[in-house]
């Protein structure tokens, strides 16, 4: 691996130019920016990289950008990522321009540097820096580069049926990555599932004089007293059947949650906060941080937001909201069952608009991918490598992986402080330097998880 | 009045002109636009029309622009109008631009224009008029014309104070003024006091990927439930004490409000609605609408609210709140008690910033001024008037009327759908000539009761 390093790091200054090239993109799937061109560009990196053309696969939305390099053994390893990234609102808190990569202290500033970009071209300068090297690569390589991941992935899951066979592997290394406060690589088994939805109440067909509130129904009271039928004040979601279908939480998952290091004190001084929820803290955190589901309002408006005083009655009110989902859960039951809440609420006429629905995924702790990535984080990183059960995140990873009977597991380029999805995304540069290293040993060391064991992963 | 009639009706362009000239100016006090242009305008105006220059005089915010037109008697008459207009938000609702005053279909479409540019412009045609003609005013005028109306008058009380005796007079006609769907005028006798504040919840220092949301507490659900405990879903306010100083209903009271018309069925037509609140109807209705106290959500803001999904856990949360107020409710002791309800139900850390205060007032039915307003309203219609013991709207009649003694009263140039406060704002361009034409017969028939009665009112 010495060689490849080295190379590596002979070639930073172009693997960043890589990377904050792709973010200078502004891929907002939500908004419809960008997108073409962050698919030409890949087409363009792929061309310099590997003299190849990637598949643009076709899907009811944004296309799945896929290419396959072939490697000396019948494993195949895959990389799933995604060229689309979260919108950059509120503009007003970043240091430098969203879009505009920006070197500072150490670090890359821009959106979608961390989530994901970064692991994206982390991955790819790997491949290419084994190749450059003169090295065959020692298994198959798969690259799944979605553009919808921050818009719910919604036609994943038909493109992951239609293509189960193209897209199979023998372990996929998943979209994202992070390390901790105290510098430890952290290994992710799994994603939490979501359902997200939009409610919205509507009432009088204008906005009115709020001298009307007296006499005409408000929209935004109505909106108010349904979500709070939602969840209680100790955090309780109140939808009956909502936790029916959680799995048990094993053994096994029990003792990984005891080794999973969760920085109290560096998260809570970070965020400037004086305590957890319900003033958790120790296993029964991490519990609820790990294995719990959430009901979470990701934003509400109505009426007058602006400056100063305006008396209004609004004539409609929005809500966004996410529920994170754990093993077990299925949205679509979710759904059904937060329908029926509103119903027997009072709240028939609140709408509920879906935008997201996955289920969440965990991998068992003794696939090769996971062993594969354990002994590389052990090999780079001096400290001992944090294993999540599953992250409280996000990803399409059941339809993609466990649906298909692929183990998927997950580290990367991010830290503690990486600010995904809020302003001044970062990722630190040694880490993305790091994290190409990392990439390449992981090809090599998932392909030696069979030699060494035969069959015992197939 | 025949021969000011004639006059008014021959110089129908001139003051519509007047009107939409003023209404042209984008006089927002809440974002501090075109207010010094609105002052000069009037300037401009009050040379024109009276070859004077008003008074401005000074508080802490805008101008209150003042003038004084000497009658024959040495009985005052009175006219409180405001300059300042609400912002024009939803700006994608108006049909036409709300600073560009518009005529079609025989109305007038502009920001203002009804709330309360109309009747403000309508009372200095009608003086002009009487001057024009050739006819002496038959008692002082006082035209005190404030800029902070629609931000809730916060300087007019110590304004009022201040002024006492130059601003004093034997009768007020306030600002405002209806005419009903069947056409009737309504003379409105007093009006909602309020409280109007803003709530902020604050979580952590950025907003943070949602994930973070099973153990970061979130100040839009805090916000959420802090409202939830403000008002149930039977539109009871449940903030302790918040009824007790209210008024009780006179049978007076109670008669007038039996004589008040309120037209449901073509009220619910033109919001598009099937019901009132609670599916009131009749007195019950009315008495809602008319005597009691409101809590209502002006707006609230959180998180992502554009198109799309975005996972976030917000960082903060606000909203605007107004509560109506009725006689006997003091704004001052309603927000200690919201303080103190917030402070015991968990909620100490949200906080409220008070943007308007007032209370109510009501004038009595057999004052000069509501003499002098039903006769001339009886005159001028060919309906009976629509007698409102006080509106559902707010002004600081009671600092500027009530507390220093005045009598107190309304009507005025707008109509039941003139939309103030909301997109499209109108009047009809015949209720406005005829407005003019009733301010002036007003100021006559008000000076008749004092000759008729004596000092009866004095």
């Amino acid at each position: 691996m010495e060689k490849i390093d080295q190379f590596i790091e002979r070639n930073r200054d172009l693997y960043i130019k890589w990377l904050t090239d792709f973010c200078g993109i502004p891929s907002v799937a939500a908004q419809n920016r960008g997108m073409e061109d962050a698919v030409k560009y890949l087409d363009e990196l792929f061309d310099t990289a590997f003299s190849i053309e990637p598949e643009k696969l076709q899907t009811s939305g944004f296309p799945v950008v896929f290419a396959e390099l072939k490697g000396k053994s019948d494993r195949t390893l895959s990389f799933y990522n995604h060229y689309d990234v979260q919108p950059e609102d509120p503009v007003e808190l970043w240091e430098t321009p969203a879009f505009e990569p920006d070197i500072r202290n150490g670090k890359i500033f821009a959106r979608g540097v961390a989530d994901n970009k970064g692991n994206l071209i982390a991955r790819l300068a790997a491949l290419h820096a084994i190749q450059e090297v003169g090295e065959e690569l020692p298994v198959n390589i798969k690259c799944i580069f979605e553009g919808e991941e921050e818009i719910g992935s919604l036609n994943l899951p038909e493109f992951a049926e239609k293509y189960a066979e193209k897209i199979h592997s023998d372990g996929c290394v998943w979209e994202f990555g992070y390390r901790d406060a105290d510098g430890a690589t952290q290994v992710s088994l799994g994603v939490k599932g979501m359902l997200y939805v939009e409610l919205q109440a509507k009432g009088a067909n204008t906005d009115l004089h709020s001298a009307q509130a007296a006499i005409i129904e408000s929209p935004v009271w109505k909106l108010v007293w349904a979500l709070n039928s939602l969840k209680d004040q100790n955090e309780k979601i109140l939808i009956p059947g909502f936790y029916d279908d959680i799995e048990p939480i094993t053994a096994l998952d029990d003792e990984m949650l005891s080794r999973y290091r969760l920085d109290e004190k560096e998260t809570l001084n970070k965020l400037g906060l004086e305590h957890f929820v319900l003033n958790l803290e120790g296993h029964r955190l991490k519990e609820k941080h790990i294995f719990e589901p959430t009901c979470n309002i990701c934003g509400i408006v109505s009426g007058y937001t602006g400056e100063g005083t305006k008396t209004v009655l609004p004539s409609e009110a929005k809500a966004k909201l996410d529920f994170r989902l754990v093993p077990g859960q299925d949205p679509e039951k979710v759904l059904a069952q937060l329908r029926q809440h509103l119903d027997a609420n009072g709240f028939k006429d609140i709408s509920i608009h879906v935008t997201s629905s996955e289920r969440a995924a965990r991998t068992k702790p003794d696939e090769a991918i996971v062993e594969a990535m354990i002994a590389v984080a052990e090999q780079y990183g001096d400290k001992k490598p944090n294993i999540v059960p599953n992250t409280p995140g996000t990803g399409p990873m059941y339809e993609l992986c466990q649906a298909l009977g692929i183990p998927s597991a997950s580290f990367g380029v991010g830290n503690f402080e990486s600010n995904n999805h809020a302003p001044n995304e970062n990722i630190n540069v040694e880490d993305y330097i790091e994290g190409i290293k990392m990439i390449a040993a992981l090809v090599f060391e998932f392909s030696k998880q069979f030699e060494k064991e035969g069959s015992v992963h197939s």
